[in-house]
């Protein structure tokens, strides 16, 4: 896998004091999240779709139901930019204009490549277990008409761009000292309790898989 | 403005059981949410990028710093489509075929409007005030020099499609009462502690805006 952020256009997309060269990074912050937001033309009009995903070494796995619109057009291989951002924090300046977001953000291009079918039960599990880490060993195992019912993508991470906010709040000296505040508010995605769905559920234990991510999510 | 979901092309978009054609869904999601994912089409190819919004009656307001190379192309009043995902839950059925996310989604098509220089000042306060309400009235005024180094684009909300989860897990009958969980975990955008940025903010109040904005993201 090559730097991120080592490409003409994703060096173009950074702004300097935010740009980070780490895989560690990038692979950091695809693994905590869940959404990622994949854009594509269509007829010389940008679309743009979130959907599930999930990493595995350098390339990750984007998933969808085979009869939207959307995957239909990913059936054609066509060049994507997805965007994955996780929002850490709001920046409150003294002023709005020095006011902004602290985030960590991934962007990757690249042509999305369809998963051949021997590859493609893998590729789903590759992508359940990012969302919940061991649930694919709890759940009723997948069927082959399951995974033939199922469109899967593989994306390479050959050119990412990370950008990571490390500025704290940042007024300019002849804003101090009147009196305005200035800070942070941090955010963060939190878990509730598992609700379970039905009479059944309700009499079987959380599966650990779930209790980990719980606990994981809750503090 | 129209009904979401009534144009064709936002039309072919929807999973009809996921949809919605409420105006008012539609400026709940867009009130409630921080971050868009905005896709242009630059020489051929996508690219998404995350910024800052706020929505004032039947536009939202699209807010970037002017040296940066999206709102440069922005500049030249591209087509867009403008994605705001907000993820509530993860829905985790029996099977991972079955599982998923609930969600709130918008997409809005359209093309992005450079908002003139009379009309800057109060797009700035709206996209400030969608972030933290109240916070225009607290923060040092915004200058004339600031409102012109800032460039700042309106969306009409004509062309928009909402999209909520209401399914709840829907496992099929042959899954049932085989000792397999199901459930969701709800998951929340929480909102820590104000931290000050420095002594001066720290020897002074929060400010009202944030701790409003807190106390709601805290429950």
């Amino acid at each position: 896998m090559s730097t991120p952020g080592s490409s003409e256009r994703t060096k173009l997309n950074r702004m300097s004091y935010k740009s980070s060269e780490s895989i560690a990074d990038l692979n950091s912050i695809l693994d905590a999240n869940l959404v990622a937001h994949v854009g594509v033309v269509i007829d010389g009009s940008p679309l743009v779709i979130p959907m599930a995903y999930g990493r595995s070494g350098d390339e990750i796995f984007l998933h969808g139901s085979s009869g939207s619109r959307l995957m239909r057009v990913l059936e054609t291989e066509p060049e994507v930019c997805v965007s994955i951002t996780e929002l850490n924090a709001l920046k409150i300046a003294r002023s709005n204009f020095n006011s902004g977001m602290h985030y960590r953000a991934v962007m990757i291009f690249g042509k999305a490549k369809v998963v051949p079918m021997d590859q493609k039960h893998h590729a789903l599990d590759v992508v359940s277990d990012a969302m919940i880490p061991g649930r694919v060993s709890e759940a009723r195992p997948t069927t082959k008409k399951e995974v033939a019912a199922t469109l899967i993508l593989s994306l390479s991470l050959a050119e990412a761009s990370v950008k990571i906010s490390v500025n704290e709040v940042d007024d300019p000296p002849e804003d101090m000292n009147l009196g305005f505040w200035s800070g942070t508010i941090p955010l963060t995605s939190k878990a509730g309790e598992a609700m379970p769905a039905d009479s059944e559920s309700a009499s079987l234990a959380v599966p650990e898989s779930i209790q980990r991510f719980i606990s994981k999510h809750s503090k």
